[in-house]
């Protein structure tokens, strides 16, 4: 019988594509010795709360209001929720048409998406207009929502930078797109160069009509070099079938096929040169966890002026800094600093989320994109396709609006609230202990053998480099295992602590990393250093060649 | 300068191929009507809560509870909480690691998953494995999630009822796969006749080569019919290559084109049979409202397992029913009472949801799917693709364990929470309320001009067929519109009741409906079908020809 619609071999390709590290093989391997009963220290996800960050008081007193609309009604509801809580609650309430059981807009709450245009409007100190900012699903679904519409197929580059979040990876592979790597540079902390970027783009391009020839003319039909042809499609403009009509003479003169041959071989051929359409930043960066500089910034907006791509500014951690020098400036303000033309022209769609920062809530899975210079027929698509599933949870939508409209000072709960999310000077702010946290990961690091990390500016990342010696990159291919697949497995086995291998971000070749979270609780952080300090350095006396082999 | 990226011209495709009727053309007018302060009654989507539907009180206080922690340790929370809220509350967040806040597995709290599981079994009588349940951000999400499994191109058919709820067409569309359309038969109060899904799935395949051949040589070319070589291609697992030879012969056969002029259209050689993969049952039906029977869920599962067929089994309705000659039974148990084979060979995922029936918690976006009969290896490839998105949102997978897993005889809140929900001869029920509210549409609808309509046996919809004179048709050309949008609008605009065209879910050629709601107060309802009425029977009157035209 054939197999079913549902059987592994007959499932969609590009699901089968995906890969996703983050829950992958170590995470999988974590969950089987925890319920074996050892102690596992989950450093592979971005989740504070499931690492101890508590909850901010305040908005959980709203949202918990806002579930139970008739305690506003009970007379002692002042006994358990102060004033300002109560009137916050029945603002959102307000919003709402049938409160948070009634589906809102596709686009989310239209109260909430104007005190988000107005968070923004003050963070960067121009407009924003809340008809063109969504609320969504958490940031994930956003950037799944932008690239469905940017990515039409193979022909489809999206410039990602690497190491990347697997987010994008994962998502081009889902949309059958076509990524495109930049590297960022570790020995400049992870800095980004933007020449490496416009090679980055020049090689994509000569790759994608390499796969026109390979599958145009099989392989085993041709020997001589493609150099030549790529003269041929670097021009502009071009359109499937003139680049077909090429391709034909092209496939004649080098290989002289009969006609019937090479219709034939058009069931294999796909016809496109490959367009880079859209770049990805993450800023601050995971899991580089680097603060792109304004001037970074103004290069990275000036380049896709040139190329003509959209920019996806991920800005999730943009509340997550832990060094003064770079703090966060958002690709919008940049932009809009540019002027004209720049600011009227180039594509924007930017990121957020109630996942991280002083929230963490990712649980509630709360987001929210805006587009700036995106046309009104494509904010109608993109409003469309959010209509499929109804509207994004209605909940979370409160908690953005709690984020990006805080308490004020005088409010009742305003001493409560920055206390507990940060107070500059007060060593119990989530945000000073994240970045005590980072200083004692990144030096724990490299005080280890063979390892080197770059401090951790912003984000909840540390990446450290682990120099791995020949011969234990020899062990894991005896094992069948990348190598630092097979590093941080062993690492998991002898300490409990669960990382993420280098190679599920994208990694330069022989170059190996982990990447764990910054958050574990700032009183284990030294026990946690110390017992991967010793783990490491076992295996590095147990790989390392004694007879001269040396740092690189 | 070549179009961005989000330029409307060069998006995908099938993101512009979507069409959305719930929140389409009607929607936006009402919505821009209210703006201008006229009074709208929306009756477009199912959003109960939003039409004055209240919240249960136990589910909403554990929820609070549980975004609310440390009310738990407040000596006065009993004052406004039950103690068996305050235990549940207590349950769920044992079931966490870092309460609301914290992201859970992808597929959703283990805890949770397995109260779901249990509800299953009672409700079928036949156990159900947590593993095979997934939570998601509402039914919609799953729907969305499985269907991308499934669907590889426009190659791969999906067998949809028609009318059928816009969220199956749009996800297709967008996937680029093709539907299937079959009718359900108005004449038998909507219901489904096994042999037209034979016609449909035939028509289907002779569709697909029809559509091989059409682009294959371009009309012009072409003008001898098709029929005869139907035979050619009606043979079963054909591939690709195979059918690409025939193609060519027969072109050459046909059109006596040389191979150069084939070669350059076959840039618009698209190449593929059509095959029908899954089928998608609404039980109780959206908009049609219909029931299905024991009996004719048996059949369709025959069907499937004769046509190799995965079953997706909508059925977000289930506690919606109206009447008592058909109780909702579940296409799980119906499958599993047939036994072997089809027991263990045919496969099936089921979806419930949050948002309907006692709960009607849209807003929340909660589901679920299980599945039958997948095999291990792509439940982990649909587990990897739900991780992409990290989880779905916590909140709402604590509403579904407290619908799956509801209060008992004896507790505290029992008494009231059945009140609320449901009782059976308590005339301030929600079911019996709209048992009664779906008899005065359909009795309404039935009494007014040239409309009849089908009583509302299950979900919250009707659907009456409207039968336009010629002259109303007329009209609507001229006015460029849809006959049924034609009338949708004016309706709309004398009276603000907001519903949405049949053509929006699909009807037969020439046979014309609306969707409505059985959703606004019931003390509403009598003014609300009496303005109807009287619209309609005044447009009737309008352009009815008097000169012998009658009722079909």
């Amino acid at each position: 019988m054939a197999p079913k619609a549902l059987d592994y071999e007959s499932l969609n390709e590009n699901v089968k594509k995906v890969q996703y590290a983050v829950r992958g093989e170590l995470y999988l391997r974590a969950s089987e010795l925890q319920k074996e009963g050892k102690k596992i220290i989950f450093t592979n996800v971005g989740n504070p709360h499931a690492l101890g960050q508590k909850p901010l008081t305040f908005p959980r007193q709203v949202v918990a209001l806002c579930q139970a609309p008739f305690l506003l009604d009970d007379p002692n509801v002042g006994l358990l929720f102060p004033a300002d809580a109560i009137a916050r609650a029945k603002h959102y309430l307000s919003l709402t048409t049938g409160g948070l059981g009634a589906y809102s807009d596709s686009r989310g709450l239209p109260g909430v998406r104007k005190e988000v245009a107005e968070f923004i409007g003050r963070r960067d100190g121009y407009p924003s207009d809340p008809e063109l900012i969504f609320l969504t699903d958490g940031a994930s679904k956003g950037v799944m929502q932008i690239l469905n519409c940017v990515i039409r197929g193979e022909g489809d580059g999206v410039l990602v930078p690497v190491p990347q979040y697997p987010l994008y990876s994962a998502t081009i592979s889902l949309l059958g797109g076509s990524l495109v790597p930049y590297y960022l540079e570790e020995t400049a902390n992870w800095g980004l160069d933007v020449n490496d970027l416009r090679q980055s783009v020049v090689q994509a391009r000569s790759r994608g009509i390499t796969v026109i020839l390979g599958t145009l003319i099989l392989p085993k039909f041709i020997h001589s070099p493609l150099q030549d042809l790529h003269i041929v499609f670097h021009l502009k403009n071009i359109t499937n079938s003139t680049l077909l009509w090429w391709a034909l003479l092209v496939a004649e003169l080098l290989t002289n096929l009969s006609c019937n041959v090479y219709c034939y071989q058009t069931e294999f051929l796909t016809l496109y040169y490959l367009q880079v359409r859209a770049m990805v930043i993450i800023n601050p960066g995971n899991p580089t966890g680097q603060c792109l500089s304004v001037a970074n910034l103004r290069e990275i907006l000036h380049f896709c002026y040139q190329e003509n791509l959209v920019l996806l500014g991920d800005e999730v951690y943009q509340q997550n800094i832990y060094q003064d020098e770079r703090p966060f400036i958002s690709s919008r303000k940049v932009l809009m600093d540019m002027g004209l033309p720049f600011s009227k022209e180039i594509q924007l769609v930017s990121f957020h989320t109630v996942s991280k920062g002083y929230f963490g809530e990712c649980g509630q899975r709360g987001g929210y994109f805006e587009m700036t210079n995106i046309p009104p027929k494509t904010v109608d698509e993109i409003y469309k396709i959010a209509s499929i599933s109804l509207s994004p949870n209605v909940p979370a939508q409160i908690f953005m609006g709690l984020m990006v409209n805080p308490l004020k000072p005088g409010d009742i709960s305003y001493e409560q609230f920055v206390r507990e999310r940060y107070i500059y000077f007060d060593y119990k702010g989530i945000i000073e202990s994240l970045r005590r946290r980072a200083m004692m990961m990144t030096d724990g690091f490299n005080s280890c053998r063979n390892v080197v990390c770059n401090f951790t500016e912003g984000a909840m990342y540390s990446f450290p480099q682990i120099r791995l010696p020949p011969k234990a990159i020899e062990a894991a291919k005896q094992a069948g295992k990348v190598p630092d697949v097979f590093y941080c497995l062993k690492l998991l086995e002898a300490t409990g602590i669960s990382t993420v291998p280098g190679s599920g971000f994208g990694q330069k070749e022989g170059v190996f990393h982990l990447r764990t979270t910054i958050l574990p609780a700032e009183e284990d952080m030294p026990e946690i250093m110390s017992s991967f300090k010793k783990f490491n350095d076992e295996f590095m006396e147990q790989y390392e060649d004694h007879w001269g082999y040396s740092r690189m």
